[in-house]
């Protein structure tokens, strides 16, 4: 295995145990719950070096490095986060944790239900962004962390970096924002319920119980990723990536394969089907959905986002049409009618909504800037 | 029934049966085919007042008018056709025809096959933009229309006036392309392999032979609907529309129905479902897919568009994301390099793709305009 000089080599996830009931914003409580997570660089003395790093909707807890005798498993923030990069190990502690509900050896859907010694399945209560912020409290309360210097996420985990400003607001010195949106627009929902709809009457999703069948709904799933896949290009990158070529030269005039982006939204499928969990995309498109901390103050989002006490970093993509950059300057704007500290970068990058998960030149000096400038 | 003066009141479908095989552009031929259709208004004594209508995905032979004792089943352009309407009866005689694989009475896949006697199912062959002007062709013939005053379209039946223009040059006056493109985007056809997938993968679609075993492939149907909606409608209008309101008030914490969005998307697929035929809906995406005049000629859209002699209608609106305006300005780009007369209007309203199905003031103006001023 080569790794380059910037990476933080050679890692192993570590498990956080917490017996203690946590309370769900749907109602009810998990008795108990264990999160995966990893480390990369080292707390210092004064425990003020730390920085979270949230992850989207099918990301997990390896953000960065490799695993021992793995090939191709580097972690999906691993061009961000490392000795010398954005992100800098050498001078911050990051975490990185697969999310309650998660299906990347978080207490999710498919863990066992201490209730009934079955797995969980559609059994497992839906999960709240808000949710997710109180588990990773936990999480920092085991790892002696007081307060993070530094929350930051792209999309969903966007979110979940403005839901701890608000919720921990005494414990999150930079809440760091990217492709992110206060909540989903209605063509957002429209999305997800598709995506939804197609496992829900998958007739190999059994009512989410097909994992105690030892069966996945691969079509389903299949189907939702394609949706999904479609919304993080952007139009004209899909154009310039794949346009109208033919894979055979000529149409086939047959529903086999005839242009490249039909081979490639099938591979993405395929591939995700063969390892992501139903439920877990179910529960974690709800949490999209329901996330909206303007809602409990009549849409107001200044009003909303007041108790928020961090420092903002605020970060969108020109062609990303998912989270658009109008999405993250009424965050924006909402922060500065609270008169909070408050950066804001819109990058001019094609690549779309992913473009938070890609290396651009600009995107990165604009990190690497912010976060060099963090007191830890 | 009460229909207001300037409907075309009551109307019957009509069949026109072509024995002659009519070759098809994927290779082979049917041997026969049938056409239903429906004529409004009078054909003039020197034949030159005919307007053909083609339809978009979904559409149908069915126009403009009802049929008796049937409450609401006003054609799909009703509020465009009709005495005194832009596309004025009184002075045209309008043909609305259901396309060669559709699923509204022309042969198509749930006609008999007769090599077999039973459904064609997946057995019908694919069926391109130029196949559906060929056969209407004949149709043409048979009303004794040698050239159309008029051939206008919306969509997928812009592509097919467009199409018109280059294969009949002589026989198409004028060539009115609403809300449509000169080929499907990257992204266009991304969406359009959803849909299919959808289909395809539905258990119940038995390799394109459900209708023989009595089944319909109803949770594909329904997937692929919900999909093509939200492209047909735009964000903002969305927004507007439904917004983030919840059915119940309250988020539900379960995958019931939560948003007015996805009441709204379920509504439709359901209804979808329960009328259209899959097959059809497979090559109707295809023959989009494949759509693509300047391909024969390296891609280079002015030098396919020289064989036109029509006068141009170019049409687009503002909020249209599927078809966006960019891609009409690309067909009058290419008119205007051959000099061909053209006439453009972007309209501004919000309802995205879907627009040209809605009776917007200025869009219909422009439309009476041009139609008043088309000799007859």
């Amino acid at each position: 295995m080569s790794l380059d000089n910037h990476s933080v080599g050679i890692v192993a996830p570590r498990r956080f145990c917490c017996d203690a009931p946590i309370p769900l914003k749907g109602g009810g409580q998990l008795p108990s719950f264990e999160l995966v997570f990893e480390t990369y660089g080292t707390l210092n003395a004064a425990r003020s070096n730390a920085v979270l790093v949230c992850h989207a909707l099918s990301g997990s807890h390896h953000v960065a490095g490799v695993y021992a005798d793995t090939p191709y498993s580097e972690g999906w923030w691993d061009n961000l986060v490392g000795p010398g990069k954005p992100l800098d190990t050498e001078k911050f502690f990051v975490v990185g944790v697969n999310n309650l509900g998660g299906c990347h050896g978080s207490t999710g859907p498919l863990s066992p239900n201490p209730e009934t010694g079955r797995r969980y399945g559609a059994d497992f209560p839906l999960i709240t962004v808000e949710d997710w912020v109180l588990a990773q409290s936990r999480l920092a309360d085991h790892l002696g962390i007081d307060t993070w210097a530094a929350v930051i996420g792209g999309s969903l985990g966007g979110m979940q970096a403005i839901a701890w400003s608000l919720r921990f607001p005494e414990r999150i010195r930079h809440a760091i924002a990217i492709a992110s949106a206060p909540n989903l627009s209605a063509q957002n929902i429209a999305f997800n319920e598709v995506a939804r709809q197609a496992i829900l009457s998958d007739p190999d999703f059994y009512g989410g119980h097909y994992a105690s069948r030892g069966i996945v709904p691969t079509r389903g799933l299949r189907l939702a990723r394609m949706i999904g896949h479609i919304t993080y290009l952007s139009d004209d990158q899909m154009n310039e990536k794949f346009g109208r070529e033919l894979r055979g030269g000529e149409p086939s005039f047959s529903y086999d394969i005839d242009f490249e982006i039909e081979s490639y939204l099938r591979h993405q499928g395929d591939k995700f089907a063969g390892f992501f969990d139903a439920n877990t995309y179910l529960l974690a498109t709800k949490a999209l959905d329901y996330f909206d901390p303007a809602d409990a103050c009549d849409g107001d989002l200044a009003r909303a986002l007041r108790p928020a006490r961090a420092s903002f970093l605020v970060v969108s993509f020109t062609t990303d049409w998912r989270f658009s950059p109008a999405r993250s300057r009424e965050i924006v704007f909402a922060l500065t009618q609270n008169r909070r500290r408050v950066a804001y970068a819109e990058i001019d990058c094609a690549a779309g909504h992913d473009s938070f998960l890609l290396d651009d030149a600009h995107y990165h000096a604009v990190l690497r800037a912010y976060l060099e400038n963090i007191k830890t």
